[in-house]
């Protein structure tokens, strides 16, 4: 993966450790009630054994070294010749007591850290959760990335475009999902604090995360998210992102990669976990790409160069089952999208018959999904041009329909439509759901 | 809070700062394409204004102070005698330029620092995404802290015993809520994983969590999860959580508390926000509870005396429409809870009429909650004995059931029960969810 061939200088900090091989031991004297209550600090040299440690202990504290103790860890374990290497390292709190299993007569404080593990950043029970449940949440994955493009164009006076671009043709590299919008773009400290908050609808807004405007009616819109932000749906797609962004009135294009298998390595290296790089540079420039994977990201940074401002995700180590699914299914998830978005991409009407499918100020956000495969033309599908989502059909089955809006107290609008589906000519009006077709259920019941 | 008093000695390592006032700044020099690639590190000492910060640069450079450039921050924000204070702050990236729009020619690495927000703990974006669709998550969250208890009890030999105590009673503290078992406990060192990992039964082990043994035929079990780990159901409920537990064969409990109060206060001093302590005493040693707010814990802590081992989870500052709520619908979460984990209580068979109610072997698993109010009795119920919680009412009200159970290619195996309810004397024997009732939405269709 690129982030390995793209990383800088190591300053080699890891957490808890220290540079000069000398330990710093936090010691508490419970061997009576009226011990002192606070810590004493030893520390312990490099070359340090048992022995050596002993007798700094008896000096620290003041007692005679024929005086009948045991030094133990906090889980009670006495320390010896033969454990000492590997049990008193750097920050460990001990006991000194008469014996192991003594009563702790006083309390004591154990200094931790509780530094989050990077599962929180690359793993999200939610997604997970889905999954286990036999529902596939890729299509929910990438509705949580458009949501956020929604919120990046929430300000464009003209078109709001976001691209899914799905590279999946080897010659060009590995396997690649791309998600990029026209939206106000990052600067560095907003990229930062992309990685450094849990960016949600729900939460607060720490890195200019704008919510979507509500749109009238669009009483699907929100099934999409989980309210997990992007972070998560990028690492239930693949194994690394490459955020690349630009803001308007800039420069300077940055770039910040965050991948599992980067923190796995600091994690090995006992590397600091987060500290890292983001990369500044000018538009269309792409002489750090330089990862055989990664070569499909040339043509994709040359085309900076026309843009005022953008944000691109891209996720590559892109889960094998997700690539066969997002090939084989691109019929059903575009739809599903399509449906999620309805009332984003034709406005407050939805898509009725006879209106126009140009894109207009009510229905300025053009959502395309494109698939590149090797040998075969590109699948591309705009949002807009699909026909067959639920809720068009939906609003266009019906026979007739009856609106209603009704206000509550304070400033609550329940605003709805409902459709008449009526069972003609002997068969149901109400359109079947491709993704969940009535027929498999019957199916389900034949095998019952 | 408690945690304010039980604080430790603090160290005042804030994240990036640095004790001696003195100012590490790194400078891309960026004038010319052949400039050198790196970055070079200047030194601010702590009474530096610009004029000195500039001759500095222009020494550590080699150029001459005649020369024409500026010097900028990375979003390309001139450094002036005005605005130096504020923007060279330790740590920071720096450009020199000729100007302040100049093209980047070569690419520069700003070095960042990412550590996730604490927001990653103490805040949840599905209980807030089920609370904005209009659910109330809140039963939800005890089901996450009870599956905690479930797999912290897994390896019981007798009774497992899981306890839920509604803390109402003003005269005796504020109010909590405390979800106690006897389980096998933590070690300092899991407990200090507790914190630092996001566990979940989607995740990987990390502190001796144990995925509870899937129940037959218990096919409602997992609604109950988000997936999403402890943490975040403690810091839905309240503001603050005290963790307490001994590990069988200890002589001494650990305690652990989070809060957000403490975060808050933690990053305003700009003092490290991932170190703490864990206290360490002797069972039913309360001395450390000095907040009157707490009071009720006197009571909670000197009945360890009698356990071998347990987990106790305290959640303190609970929001007060939870309380209301937890007051108010009593009747109702509990027969949620009782649905949820009906085989779990009631064993395979489920609560079928003239069976037992003692706890035997397949139905070990006492759930008991409890809440305590001022100058009421307390209220007590074993999810055992409650006899109209829906999977009851779906057993005892069929008129005939058939089973099945298919074996699947591979370990699979899909089993399950359908039963018969007839349309019967004019009305449904198809038994009415309480906590959905039809009535209500008969009312709805009728505003409409």
């Amino acid at each position: 993966m690129a982030a390995a061939g793209d990383g800088g200088p190591s300053e080699g900090t890891g957490e808890g450790g220290r540079g000069d091989g000398c330990r710093k031991v936090y010691l508490f004297d419970r061997r009576e009630k009226e011990s002192e209550l606070g810590d004493r600090v030893v520390q312990v040299g490099e070359r340090s054994d048992y022995a050596g440690f002993r007798a700094s202990v008896c000096q620290t504290l003041g007692i005679s070294p024929e005086e009948k103790f045991v030094i133990t860890t906090t889980s009670r374990k006495e320390i010896t010749c033969d454990n000492f290497e590997e049990t008193v390292k750097d920050g460990v709190t001990l006991y000194l007591l008469q014996s192991v299993g003594q009563l702790l007569l006083t309390a004591t404080k154990e200094r931790i850290e509780f530094l989050p593990h990077y599962d929180t950043l690359v793993k999200s029970g939610m997604y997970e959760y889905y999954a286990s449940e036999g529902q596939n949440p890729l299509p929910f994955a990438l509705a949580e990335l458009i949501d956020n493009s929604l919120s990046a164009t929430s300000r464009n006076t003209g078109i709001r475009r976001i691209q899914i671009k799905l590279h999946f043709d080897e010659t060009q590299g590995k396997p690649a999902v791309a998600v990029i919008d026209n939206g106000r773009g990052m600067t560095s400290k907003q990229l930062n604090n992309w990685a450094v908050y849990r960016l949600s609808k729900f939460t607060s807004d720490h890195s200019g995360y704008v919510r979507p405007v509500p749109v009238p009616r669009s009483l699907n819109s929100d099934i999409s998210y989980f309210g997990v932000g992007g972070k998560q749906a990028v690492f239930f797609v693949g194994q690394s992102a490459r955020m690349i962004s630009k803001p308007a009135d800039s420069q300077d294009v940055h770039e910040l990669v965050l991948s599992k298998e980067d923190f796995e390595k600091k994690e090995k290296n006992k590397e600091s976990i987060y500290s890292g790089y983001i990369r500044n540079r000018k538009p269309s420039d792409s002489v750090h790409i330089t990862n055989d994977d990664e070569r499909f990201l040339h043509c994709l940074i040359s085309e900076e160069k026309e843009k005022d401002s953008f944000t691109a995700v891209v996720i590559t180590g892109v889960q094998s089952e997700h690539i066969q699914y997002l090939k084989n299914y691109f019929h059903l998830w575009t739809r599903q999208l399509a449906h999620i978005y309805h009332y984003y991409i034709h406005g407050p009407k939805g898509n009725e018959k006879h209106t126009s499918k140009e894109a207009g100020p009510f229905n300025n956000i053009d959502i395309e999904i494109s698939m590149f495969e090797k040998g075969k033309a590109p699948k591309i599908v705009n949002l807009r041009e699909i026909q067959d989502d639920m809720q068009t059909l939906y609003i266009n089955t019906a026979t007739d329909s009856f609106e209603f809006k009704a206000h509550v107290e304070g400033d609550g609008v329940v605003e709805g439509i409902i459709r008449y589906h009526p069972f003609l000519y002997d068969r149901e009006t109400y359109p079947d759901d491709p993704c969940f077709p009535s027929s498999i259920y019957k199916e389900v019941l034949n095998f019952l």
